[in-house]
């Protein structure tokens, strides 16, 4: 018998489906359901909560765009604290650069041991020394955060669902915290959601940070991963424009092999289509 | 009887799947079958020969970008072809600008029928008396069009599948002659595919067209209406660099309305990943 598996993720009654091989592993932890599916073309494929978190062979364009825009910014970005990132995608790229520290706080210690047994090229510097792992809700760590304490953190965590793990990762307080944990040239970053199918939260989400960071802008990156192909990302920043202080020869004389981030990439990622630079502005 | 019915393009076993209300028309033209369906969000959607031609919620992405990085780079575009296009959404855009003639070859009558019919924000200018309709094969009519005869030629057409009645817009002879029909500040830009998933086509098209046309650039659009969500177009030029001797003033005061293309994503799409430039350069 010839199974016709496929798995999904759908918003607004659009569908992005891979077709499945092999269900590798499917466990219910204390938070969520994960998944690891084995499919046709995408190498392996890992869900939570139904919800796409990345694939083998796409996975690249997600945590390079996550992490390298502001690691390419950051004057020096030494101390970098990651909230979710389970998989190890975002660390396996952070720890490309020079940095002292990476902090992650992981919510769910099951994902972070399916992801070494199971995705073993995304989760490749989960032992790296440099890493230190806390298993901890990231809203109540970002609450005890010593000032001033990190360079750039990155929130990397599955999407705002009402009653998920990661819906206090979206609001006011917390962004207040994160805040107050970064140091003075601090950024951090977020995955967001489609503009495409999100609209109203993106709108609103972003009218929220910006009240929050002098600085507040969304960037763009093609992943096929995720429904649409257009993801976006905030960028908060307290005193660094994401364009006007980039110095390419950062990038350019840094020997990291990156396979999407580049230095005209960068740039051209803060670019934003007319629907959606109405949407921010409120009037979309 | 609630029926459960899915429109969807695949490509490496990875689809991409509209939910559909209701089946508006099929039939099949002497080249290919024809088919509108209404989806459950994203309007009416174009089937021809079940490739996703356009939804009428997202199609302003494609058209958009098809057509104004060229024409607002063109100094004085005043006649412009347009192969393929029957839909009537590119000559929508391009009669948005100041032009004098635009005509179009389009091989299967029953599209642009079928399009005034069910699609009537796609082909509201099909009837617009600047636009010249030639039912006739587009390989054919670049055959015998006079010398230095177009300012920009767009060719909208499907998919080069074999067989099918595109495949000779994507081959040396086609573009020879498309080099010869443009005057001398001449552009041609052609819809492609989507590099994550067609990369063998469009390394070996890129190669092709750069043996005919002086500047030969690639160019990418968020597209949710086509899998994996990037899409590539080409841009062929004899003398007008895309981003080089782009003046933004010129969109800035044109007074054109566009709900994705401006003068930042104009530079922005001409920016390309890694992986994909490594592609053009025969080393991906």
């Amino acid at each position: 018998m010839l199974m016709d598996l496929w798995a999904y993720e759908e918003h607004n009654k659009v569908r992005l489906q891979f077709k499945v091989k092999e269900t590798l592993y499917v466990g219910r932890s204390r938070y969520q359901e994960i998944a690891v599916l084995d499919t046709e073309t995408c190498g392996r494929l890992l869900l939570l909560d139904g919800m796409i978190m990345l694939t083998e062979k796409f996975e690249f364009v997600y945590h390079e765009m996550l992490v390298h825009p502001s690691m390419f910014l950051h004057p020096s970005p030494k101390k970098v604290l990651i909230v979710g990132g389970g998989d190890g995608g975002a660390a396996r790229e952070v720890l490309k650069h020079d940095v002292e520290e990476v902090e992650m706080v992981e919510l769910d210690e099951e994902v972070i041991e399916v992801s070494k047994k199971y995705l073993p090229t995304t989760a490749c510097q989960l032992e790296n020394p440099k890493l230190k792992i806390h298993i901890e809700d990231g809203v109540e760590f970002l609450k005890r955060a010593p000032e001033g304490s990190y360079d750039v953190i990155f929130i990397d965590s599955t999407d705002p669902v009402p009653g998920g793990p990661a819906i206090g990762l979206f609001n006011a307080e917390f962004y207040g915290n994160v805040f107050k944990a970064l140091g003075e040239d601090g950024i951090a970053v977020a995955q967001l959601a489609s503009p495409y199918t999100d609209y109203i939260f993106l709108g609103d989400y972003y009218r929220m940070v910006s009240r929050i960071f002098p600085i507040a802008r969304i960037y763009l990156a093609f992943t096929p991963d995720f429904p649409t192909g257009m993801w976006a990302f905030s960028f908060c920043s307290k005193r660094l424009d994401p364009v006007e202080d980039y110095d390419p020869e950062r990038y350019l004389s840094s020997g990291i092999k990156t396979r999407y981030y580049n230095d005209e990439i960068h740039k051209a990622a803060f670019a934003l289509p007319n629907f959606l630079k109405e949407l921010l502005q409120g009037k979309g």
